[in-house]
Formats: C-alpha cells, sequence, structure tokens
C-alpha cells in the first residue's frame, strides 16, 4: 500500500481558495490491429491485472481510493433534504393516467398558431413539432399512416446503405403500419388517445419496447435477455398513442460517448456524416436530429442523453435520479443512469416527459421526490420567475474546451439571458472535479458490471466489442471496497454542489468541451478508445449523474464548420420546472436560427 | 464464468413452500502453526486469490454473486416506508438536552422501592441497577469517588494476571478519579447533573472516548488515527455525569465473533473463565455482567453487541440502523453497524438509550426516521399493549441450535409470555437464509476494508491477528460488482421481512445457536478461526445487521453447566420500544433467578 493522505473534512475546505486543475487523462489512443492486441492483453490472467493497475496508477485511482482517509460516510445514491417548490409551476400528478398527464402539460405551452408554424417556410425553426403533426392529424391533412410510409421507406433506403450507419438496429416495417392503422383509426373515429396520438418515436436499444428484442447495441443480449412487456417509460407514452419505430443504435452497453458501434455501424451525425453523433443514445439523438421522429427515449448514466443531443443540435433532458421510472431498461439496477427524453424543442420534451413521469415504488420511499413540475410558460409571469433566476458559472472550467467557438456561443447565450430577461451570472468554485470523475467512473462500472456478470456466461464477454472488453477489464479491478469510497467521495462532492446551490439556482455550462469529432475510419471496424476525446465529451457532463440532479442539452448556435454547440442547464435536485423554463428561453434568444441538417427527412410532407 | 442462475422475482416467491435448509459453511478450524502458516498462504500473490476463490466455491459466494440474474435493484441502506406509531409510548425528543431525555426515560419506569432493590439479599437479580447507585449517591450512603476507588482496585488486581486476559485494553486510575472526584462535588453541590450522574460506564475500544487512544483492539491504529474529541454518543453521556473507566476489550477491528484477542489477551466469561464471553464487544458484555459497570456501550455490525451479551447473561440492544449516531467510531461509514447499550437490566438500557439515542443529520436526511420512544412502563395499559403483541417463529430456524438446551430455554420464555401475558405465537417462514449471510458478508468486508485500507500503509496490516488478516484476504477478493449483487439481495431479504411483519410485530429466536465455547488454549497466542462456532453464534443475528432492525437479548436462563442462555426479539424498524416492552416481560417472568457470575465484583458495596 502506498502512502496514506488524509483528506481535510468537507465542511472545513474553504471554496474561495479553489483552484481549477487541468488533469488530462492518461491512457493511450487505440485503433485497429493494435486495439485487438491490447485487449488480448488486458484480459490476459496476469499480465491484464498488471497493466490495469499501471494505468490507474497513472491517473490517481487506487490513490484517491485505498490510499486516502475520505472523512465522509458513504452516499450510495443521491439523497437531498426537502426542496422549496419552484415557482410559477403546474405540478404533473404522478397518480394520474399518462394521458392526462400530458393535457396538463399542454396548458404550460404558449399559444399554438398553426399558420407560424406548420409548413410556413418562413418560421427559423425546420422542424415538425408535436403540436404540428398533431394539428395535421386533427385536420386531416395528414395521418399517421402516411407518416409511417415516409419513415419506413426512409429507414429502408438508409438500410441498404454500405458502410452500415444504421438509425436503428430492430426495425419491423408491419409492426410500424399496425400502431400506425390504429392510430389513424382512432383519428377517424373522433377519438385520438391524446396530443401524442399518433406521434413517432424511437427508443434507444437498451430500454425494453415489445415486440422488439433489447440488445443494448450487443449481437448477443437479446439471446439470454427475454423482452416480455414494455419498460415502464414506454408503457406510458403507449397509452399516450405514441407510436414506436425501433430501437435506436446506440454506443454498445452504453459504455462510450461517441456512438462508436463496429457491430451494426456507426450512426453518423445528421449534420456532418464523416462525424460522430456522440453516445450512447446515438441513434436516439440521430432519430430527431434528421427529422424522422419527433422524440426519442435515451438513458443517461455519464452524459448519454446530453452528449448526443448537444453534437446534434437537439435537446436532451436527463431526469433527477428517481424520476422517470427505469424499470425495463439494461441498466435499471444503476445510481448514476436514468431514462429521459430526446426532441427537436423543449415544448416536445415537456410534453413527452409529462407523459413518461413518475418514479418507482421503491424510490418513492428511498428517495421521497417531491412531485413533477413543468414550468407555466403561458402564464403572465414567466417573465418575472425567469428574470430572478441566478445562474451560476465556474469560468476556468467553462472555458477549458477545445475550441473557445464552444465557449463564446455558450457564454453568448448567457449573455442575452442576462440582458434580455434579466437571470443574474454568478461566478463559482467546484473543487475536487478530479474526484468526482473517479467516484463516478467506479460507481457507474461496477453496477454495469454486476448487471452484465450473469449474462456473461459461456465466453459471451469475448463477443463484445474492444471498447467494451477494455472498458470491463479496468470495471472488473475494482473492489468492493474501491466502490465504498466511491460513495464516501460522492458525499463530499454532493456536499459543495447543495452549497453552491444556496446560492444559485442553475449552473451553466457547455454541454460538451467540443463539437463532433471526426470518426476515424479505422474505428468504423475496430472501434476505438480515445479519452482526450471522451475527456472533451464528458467534461461537463457528469456532477448530474453523480449527484442525480436533472440537466438539459439545449442548441446554442453552431461552430464555423456548422457543427451544432449546446449549453448545459443543470438544475437543482427535483428542479427539472427550472431548467425547463430557462432552456425554453434559450430556444427563443435572438440568435442564429436552427439549421437544417444535411441528413434531414421531411417526413410529414403536410399538403 | 459459471453457468446462470435466474432467481425469481421476490413478489413471485411463494413463502408456504419455503423449507429450512442447513447449509454447513465451509472453511477450515485453524489455530497455532497451521494458523500461521494458512495465513501466509493467504496473503501470497497468486496462490493467496487462487484458495480465496476455491473457499468461496464451496460456499457458491461466487455462484451467488456472479452468476445469478437478481432482478431486485439494490438497497445500499435499510430503507422502510414510514411506520406506524406504536402503541403506549413515550417520545423521546431527539433535539431536547441528553439530560431532559433521561428524566422521560425515568417517567417510563416502573415505581421504584429501594428496599426491594439496594443491598436487599432476597431479591434474586444481583446487579445494582442505575437507580440503586442514584439512590444510594442521593442518600449520601456512598460516593462516585468511593465506587471508583473499587473499580480502580479490581482492574489493577485484573490487569496482573497471567495469561492476560484483561477488561480494559486503556485504562487511566487518574482520569477515573478526576471524573469521579467532579460527580462526587455536584452531589455534595447538590447539584448532580442527570439520573445518571456518578454511573460508571466503559466504552468499546473502537469507540472513541477522549482522552483515551482508539486501537480497536489493535497494537497500532491509533498511531494512525487521533483521537480529538468523544465520539457523539460518548459526548451525549459525558453531559449526563457518565464516568468512563476506560476502552474495553474486543475482538480485534470487530471481525470476529469470540471476543479473541492475542494481541491484548482474551477477556473471559465472568460466568466461566475458560470460557469465551462472545464479540465482538467482549470487554463491554464481561464489564457489566461481572458488576464493573451499569453498562456499557458496543458497536454491532454482526452480533457483536448481543452475542455476548446473550453469553454474558446481560442485555444488549442492538438499535435500528441510523438510530444513534455513528461518527467517533471506526466502522462509522458502514451500512450494518450501530452503537448500542449493554446493562444488566432492561431499565438501564433504556435510561443509556434514552441519553445517547439521535441521528446523525445525514441519516435523517436519508432514512427520514420515526421518533424515538421508550415503552411507559409505569403505565396501567401496559398489559393490554403487551397482550397485543404478535410473536413470530420459524420454529425449524429456532431449533437449529447446538444443544436444544438453549432453544428449550428460549421456547420456555415464550411459553409463559404467551399465558402469562397473552402474546400471540405465530408460525413464519424465512426464505434465502444464505442468501442473507452472503449478503451481509460482502457488505460488513467491504466497507470495513474501505475504512481501514487508508491506515494499512507501511505494512501495518501485518501487524493484525492472523484471524484478521484471514478476513482481510477474503474481503479483498470482494470485487465491486460483487457489492452490487450483495446490495440487491439486500432488497428482496428486506422484501420477505416486511411481509413477516405484516402478520408478527416481533420475531423471536435464541440470540445465538451455544452458550459460551470453550476457549482453546492455543487460541490465546495464535487466535483461531473456527467457522462452526461462527456459524452458531451468528445464526439469528445477521438479519437485524443487514436490514437495520432494531434487536435486543434478554437472559433467559442457564444451560446445566450455569452459562446463560439469550432470546433475541427483533423488531419492526424504528421499533424500539416494542421489543424493550417485551425484554422487560421477559424479564420479569417467573422463572430461574439471575445467577451471580463466577466473576463478580460488588464495587458498590454500600454501607
Amino acid at each position: 500500500m502506498g502512502k496514506k493522505r488524509v483528506m481535510v473534512p468537507v465542511e472545513d475546505v474553504d471554496l474561495s481558495t479553489v483552484k481549477y486543475e487541468k488533469e488530462p487523462l492518461h491512457a493511450p489512443h487505440l485503433t485497429g490491429l493494435v486495439f485487438s492486441l491490447f485487449v488480448r492483453i488486458v484480459e490476459a490472467p496476469l499480465l491484464g491485472p498488471w497493466i490495469m493497475s499501471k494505468l490507474k496508477k497513472q491517473n490517481k485511482i487506487d490513490e484517491l481510493l485505498r490510499n486516502t482517509v475520505i472523512p465522509e460516510e458513504p452516499m450510495f445514491i443521491p439523497e437531498y433534504p426537502p426542496q422549496d417548490e419552484e415557482p410559477g409551476v403546474v405540478i404533473i400528478d404522478e397518480d394520474e393516467r399518462p394521458e392526462d398527464r400530458v393535457e396538463s402539460a399542454l396548458t404550460c405551452l404558449p399559444h399554438y398558431d398553426p399558420a407560424a408554424s406548420l409548413g410556413n417556410s418562413s418560421t427559423p425553426f425546420r422542424y415538425w413539432k408535436i403540436r404540428d403533426y398533431a394539428y395535421a392529424y386533427r385536420s386531416r391533412n395528414v395521418t399517421p399512416s402516411m407518416v409511417a410510409e415516409n419513415i419506413i421507406s426512409v429507414i429502408e433506403e438508409i438500410s441498404g446503405k454500405k458502410p452500415p450507419a444504421p438509425l436503428l438496429i430492430s426495425f419491423d416495417a408491419e409492426e410500424v403500419r399496425k400502431q400506425a392503422a390504429a392510430s389513424t383509426q382512432r383519428f377517424e373515429a373522433g377519438n385520438p388517445l391524446s396530443i401524442l396520438d399518433g406521434i413517432f418515436m424511437a427508443i434507444k436499444d437498451d430500454i425494453d419496447c415489445y415486440p422488439h428484442p433489447t440488445k443494448g447495441g450487443t449481437t448477443w443480449l437479446h439471446e439470454v435477455r427475454q423482452v416480455k412487456k414494455d419498460a415502464i417509460s414506454v408503457a406510458r407514452l403507449r397509452r399516450c398513442g405514441v407510436i414506436f419505430i425501433g430501437k435506436a443504435n446506440m454506443h454498445e452497453l452504453g459504455m462510450g460517448t461517441t456512438g462508436n458501434n463496429p457491430q451494426y455501424g456507426t450512426t453518423r451525425n445528421p449534420h456532418a456524416p464523416e462525424r460522430y453523433t456522440g453516445g450512447s443514445s446515438s441513434g436516439p439523438a440521430a432519430v430527431v436530429a434528421s427529422g424522422l421522429c419527433s422524440a426519442a427515449l435515451g438513458t443517461d448514466g455519464g452524459g448519454s442523453i446530453r452528449i448526443p443531443s448537444s453534437l446534434c443540435g437537439v435537446v436532451g433532458l436527463k431526469t433527477t435520479y428517481g424520476r422517470t421510472d427505469i424499470n425495463g431498461s439494461i441498466c435499471d439496477s444503476g445510481t448514476v443512469d436514468i431514462v429521459g427524453p430526446i426532441a427537436s424543442t423543449v415544448e416536445d420534451v415537456m410534453l413527452v416527459y409529462a407523459a413518461m413521469v413518475g418514479s418507482s415504488p421503491a424510490t418513492k420511499i428511498s428517495l421521497k421526490p417531491s412531485p413533477p413540475c413543468l414550468p407555466n410558460l403561458s402564464s403572465n409571469n414567466d417573465s418575472d420567475v425567469l428574470g430572478s433566476l441566478r445562474l451560476g458559472k465556474y469560468t476556468a472550467w467553462f472555458n477549458d474546451v477545445h475550441s473557445t467557438e464552444v465557449s463564446d456561443k455558450c457564454e453568448a447565450a448567457l449573455n442575452q439571458l442576462s440582458k434580455g430577461h434579466g437571470c443574474e451570472m454568478i461566478e463559482i468554485a467546484i473543487p475536487e472535479i478530479h474526484e468526482m470523475q473517479i467516484s463516478h467512473l467506479v460507481s457507474i462500472g461496477s453496477e454495469c458490471l454486476s448487471g452484465l456478470n450473469p449474462d456473461c456466461e459461456d465466453g459471451k464477454a469475448k463477443k463484445l466489442t474492444y471498447d467494451s472488453r477494455t472498458n470491463l477489464a479496468l470495471f472488473r479491478s475494482f473492489t468492493a471496497a474501491d466502490y465504498v469510497a466511491a460513495q464516501c467521495l460522492r458525499r463530499r462532492i454532493m456536499y459543495y454542489y447543495m452549497e453552491i446551490f444556496k446560492n444559485v439556482d442553475v449552473i451553466v455550462t457547455p454541454t460538451t468541451g467540443m463539437t463532433a469529432p471526426i470518426i476515424p475510419p479505422r474505428a468504423l471496424q475496430s472501434g476505438e478508445t480515445d479519452m482526450v476525446v471522451a475527456g472533451y465529451l464528458m467534461r461537463f457532463v457528469i456532477a448530474a449523474n453523480l449527484l442525480g440532479f436533472p440537466a438539459i442539452s439545449v442548441p446554442v448556435g453552431y461552430d464555423k464548420q456548422g457543427l451544432p454547440i449546446g449549453l448545459q442547464l443543470i438544475g437543482r435536485p427535483w428542479g427539472e420546472a427550472t431548467i425547463l423554463r430557462l432552456a425554453s428561453a434559450v430556444e427563443n434568444l435572438s440568435g442564429e436560427s436552427r439549421k437544417r441538417p444535411i441528413t434531414y427527412y421531411d417526413v410529414l410532407k403536410a399538403n
């Protein structure tokens, strides 16, 4: 064992003396043959653990988890004192039917003017919103079945491409037609189930959506894990009339942030097909960004909703831990994972969120959540509430990005919020960011491995990508005592953030430290591991996972290459309403208009 | 990886078909030279992990944690829905001063008649109760300083014995005299702090009691872990005027259930000096059983209060997880450990409990405890409340003991409760007892190791006993994913117990499956590992630790060799009042009178 280090009790840390430290991750960038050799080495009985312990030593992981006295007791799941009610909100009653909750959400939205939206080429916004579809269906211009045929033809067109770059990895045209026909009939009978009836959505491949298999982006998981019904969140949406087009592509097992998937092909960024979408919810973000669906469900255990939403120029909501019911997804035992919506606009995120929201019974006991709320954007006092918000920014961290274009655009949006709406900007400092990363890595890795272990019988782990296998080798090296130490760190980090939230309502950062990275051609076949890119992509997203806070990524513009930039808003526990309100204001800023991506499919084609 | 096994979801398990299965633990009984060789092997780089994996395979540990699909999500700390208020209780307000809370506790006790207690040789009960001391001090027959001198002379007499068998491993006569003098002065001035003023207590060596070092029974822990103040529970008692005689001996690091300690000598059972006290709170139980102190504080992570209380014929209370504040003890990061009182009688346990009770601020957020209560034993309706209690007994488990004398005595006490007070006996069944044991082992081991890791720099782990080193080698073999799987088991087991608690108020078992075992002479020098004995000692205690339930051990008689037998009462979450009420009734049964142990010191010697 190494030399002991003793941490100062968290209450005694002087936040005013905190200095931001860049601490680059040490790990090789590997792809192709070298990557395959590396994987064989890290999986070897004696050499593997030795290599892993060297890599962990370089990154001071064991030093932190084994040689450091952490005075705090462990915090295994994010725990908070009861939170104040947010002002100007509408409560979404979890005990109501999902259909009725969507109606409540509708009352929160500003007045809908079809002339200003649907097919009006003068509006800068390129996507059809849920209310546009709903209007079109109700005015009998379009039927869900017509839209379904357009979507099916696009999916079939994409599926023939070489090399493969699928949006979906499980798709059944007849299944889509069946759902669409049922919805069309409901409209014909004048009985749509809700505003979401006939709305098309894609479901990330780690969330159960009957009758599709759940592969989690692997080639074999569905063989050992049968899907017998919808995940809870999917079932709630189905009750509202949502049509599911299939299972969206993802980074295998969610263990990566680029969306690279050599098993099925890597989904391309709709704004630049030679670039990554970001991940792990690569397919869901691309399906929405390309205009194919109004919304998608993703999971987010380490930025997996927000990163691809940022890189693809759409809106992604990471809900408070336990706010939505993750039962029926692969990682339903995790303490950092949530299921949440991706959509092209904040109002669509609100509608989907209202339908799917609701904690599991176990969560209600352990976390005692405040009731879910939405901002009442139709109310007169919305601008008052908006003007009262204090936004915390840790400038040194905010600016630690790959290109200043990212931080500049985010900064510009914040300046407009400040000048236009009166939001107050407050400088904050956040200590122990490296400790937070390690705590998160150990938590997500161990929880994922624990769920996967029994399924890895008969050498199935060898059928995973090199990327997953490298990660699993790392995760296997964590001891139970490491896990407990990581939870002690979680309590420390929670203390810092809760102190910060005494002075600010929202913490603002770029969502990602870079725009969409290029896909190295060799990485299409072999995958890759690139911790530098991963570092830029994950830099700002981790806190919301480790500490369970809600966070949203909302587009704020484009870099010189036309690649989207996302702003992240991190809210207080259970504070979805506040970040949704702010995200909506960001969307309405007089900045750049939203660009139509290169890969854009106009599936509505209203007459 | 082995073949996958899939557990049925817990809600679908049919409790009516559960059969009790004896599953003996597989591990060698080792002591002396062979033990020292074994430790060298399990600590060896390659051979050690191989041996451990064989031992774990024999006991089906990896099979359960790595090859089994456990459908439940993890439960990292014991979580409960809000509990009903217990009938006939007095609330002990956590926000009041400890001195005032003790006054509330006094109102719960039956009328005190000095003639029936103090120095009355016709009463069967041999120990001086707290109220006896209090009466003696207030009637000026005795002063705390007089008692102190008697205690000091006993401790000094014991400390010269060969081989050493100390009750205390940190003792400072001057420090005791100082505290006693201050208390004596308060009595002279007519201003005692509370009923606990001048009451002598011992503190287990893993709980901070300033200015003593905290060694946790090791030879070196105090060198790397300074004590700057009292643990929270000790500080609360000190405010009430309690006099601390020193740090009581224990099984090293609490990692054993016999109380064997080759470092300082093994505390002997006051009823039979050639036998173990049980552990790990060996010193605290022996100090009370030998009449030296009215009470002691112990910790209980795997029966460590209840086992020695049972084997030494005293009363030990394991409080609900989080009910008392464990900050300032070695294992203050655990999810199974609590600090609680040991005393010669239930009423003294109630008084000490009232003074020390109170959750930590973190616990209040995460666990939302019901307020602590005591049974109002002075009330007229006490017998009504008692008669309404339903006692759950799993007969096959209850009878799985080393000698039927143990189960017979416990059964006899229950029959008396049933006939004399109208308590209803209900047959219950508890599935997956082996799974519960594994879940507990992984939890306590990993949490203990996590706290110890940073202190084990510079080869300090080699200075531990062979027993501790064997345990640490096992604990090091648990992976982070094992830990998470163990927490999934915790949620399963919790479900079963909460189902049982829908039909019963208290679960009854023998506290231990055997009376005090003989100390093998060779084990005095080298320690020993004997999983058969450990199995009998721990058989019934684990559930209260893994699931956080309160539990109490209360004496019910003696076996043919005159060794005490304890009955365990396991209560609902936060239900200390109910088990205290029942324990008090058990104490008052017309069974055998309490025997004076062989090693009994009459330190009060009132004139």
